[in-house]
């Protein structure tokens, strides 16, 4: 099919029987689904590649966690939602923004009971703002998604933690969200198992090798690890894949990824588990993969900051670093060329 | 005097008394002349600011080496000379120089007796090449050269570096000049005292601030702290001074210099005394100095090309880490801006 709808917020097209967003130029393949027992999943994952593994039964004990058996056991905690004008939810270091100047936060982020989410979800009117749950599972949910919890296959999860020599895990991230919600292309430090619980998710994958078409902001920009604009989205090259209840989609560390609830499948509830990496092996072979450089640009970024005692700093510096002595075309005004040399 | 005369090579002027190359554009104000007793000479120096000393006496025992008095003492050796088509000598590092693709050596380094350099000078025609002599000086000297050199005011010179907490003196280079020979602008890694024995030269200072301006090679290029080129010359800011037998310029570790020889005072002869920098101060005040930039800039290329395993990987990473990301007015044609944020 290649139905195209449009509305105000943007022009959607169909995906496999999905209303995904209108992105034109990108390019894009297909990432592998394979049955969670298929003998090639170790060694995708070994490589750091994206893989949607289906059929797994990994997080299966919470595919009924929709909205009605959330309220009824997720507890009467404080949950963090954002908000958004916009159908994007760009994350953001609330710290950090706080010490940049002229920051503009992208969204709001406000705590509510899980009721008035519910609440807000059902009785939102196109004016509205948008909503999007976005928790750190943690001990004061109730006793029946601890048990949802406890039953997910934690067999398979840490015999793939321990075959990959990733660290520990670190944290499960519960997002609820609403058709069309978008979290913008980004990457993350950790390794990471995104598993659908219900609706559908369409979510688009940039190898760590397409960093100098994604501009990230700066490393100690509150929206670090998230792309400023898009000037070569023509020369971009990735990967898509839909993931629906049940399916658990491995997110390589500092892979880019956008996400999106699909149109047509109402709220979408994830959950994802996040992972340190390994450890850094003892053996560098050169050249580096483009994963090892990213982290050497942020080490670099890192550690600039810290010397010059200023973030605002960094920028300067390397442009004092790079500009007219790394650059090939140096269209600067070039009348004292060779006058003192 | 505003006399201004011109040959093939470039155009001169006068300073005061002195023909030295005519640079437009240039702002350059005077480096202060103080007797080297002077109160205040230690400040200055402690605030490692170029300063003049005269009267000192500190190299007065090697005022007569002319090519003469040389030719005697100097001493069957073999002697380092650059040779050069223009009057432009370039230091370049040889061994780096054979691992850089298409670099072209801007000069050439044969070796002579002292006495083939003497003939060479004396019978050079316009059309040759020019030579310069440049030979650290060590104990295969002749023992009137060693008597000379025991002379210098070794006192003063131990005292001051006790004082500034330099590091040891690392090699006193000799350096035999003709009229109009220059030593393009570059800094040292060391903190210099520049003795000035016979004729005169014309010494160009920029403090390290204006490295911005001076566009240094890459780190790892051959000339390595030299400059590529000049599209800020207008906006450099600097000094200058004449140097003449028995005068001492103290050039500050990481301070940009030209060196001329003048066209109306004969061969000039030269010798510096290098001294290692002092140890990094355990306590770092913000914001640094430009030479501490200077410092971790350098720091930051030589990270990187350890850490990628090739020199020639680093400008790509720089460019990446910096274009789109830490520039200001990204003149990149921005068409695909905020579609996929």
């Amino acid at each position: 099919m290649a139905s195209v709808v449009s509305d105000k917020r943007g022009t959607y097209v169909d995906l496999e029987g999905h209303t995904v967003r209108k992105y034109d130029f990108l390019q894009l393949s297909k990432i592998p689904r394979l049955e969670f027992d298929d003998p090639n999943v170790e060694s995708i994952i070994a490589n750091e590649e994206p893989v949607l593994l289906v059929n797994s039964n990994i997080i299966s004990s919470a595919l009924k966690w929709d909205l009605d058996y959330l309220k009824k056991n997720l507890g009467a905690g404080s949950f963090s939602v954002y908000s958004s004008k916009t159908c994007k939810f760009m994350y953001y270091d609330e710290k950090r923004a706080k010490q940049w100047p002229y920051f503009i936060p992208p969204t709001q982020r406000i705590h509510m009971k899980f009721e008035e989410f519910c609440s807000r979800v059902r009785n939102l009117k196109a004016s509205d703002s948008r909503v999007y749950l976005q928790q750190m599972l943690d001990d004061s949910v109730g006793k029946n998604i601890v048990k949802d919890f406890l039953e997910f296959k934690w067999q398979w999860l840490t015999e793939m933690q321990r075959k990959m020599n990733w660290g520990s895990l670190t944290s499960n991230l519960l997002l609820i969200g609403l058709p069309g919600n978008i979290t913008p292309v980004h990457y993350d430090e950790q390794q990471n198992f995104f598993g659908q619980l219900t609706g559908f998710k369409r979510v688009i994958l940039f190898h760590p090798d397409q960093f100098k078409c994604l501009y990230p902001f700066p490393l100690y920009h509150p929206c670090d690890r998230q792309s400023q604009r898009f000037p070569k989205l023509k020369e971009l090259k990735g990967y898509e894949v839909i993931v629906g209840p049940g399916d658990v989609l491995y997110i390589p560390m500092y892979w880019w990824h956008h996400v999106e609830s699909t149109m047509n499948s109402g709220i979408t509830t994830s959950v994802n588990f996040w992972f340190k990496a390994g450890p850094t092996p003892s053996q560098i072979t050169h050249p580096l993969t483009a994963q090892q450089k990213v982290a050497v640009m942020r080490n670099i970024e890192r550690m600039l900051g810290e010397a010059l005692g200023d973030p605002h700093e960094v920028g300067p510096l390397l442009n004092c670093m790079v500009n007219g002595r790394y650059t090939e075309n140096n269209d600067e005004n070039d009348y004292g060329a060779d006058v003192l040399s």
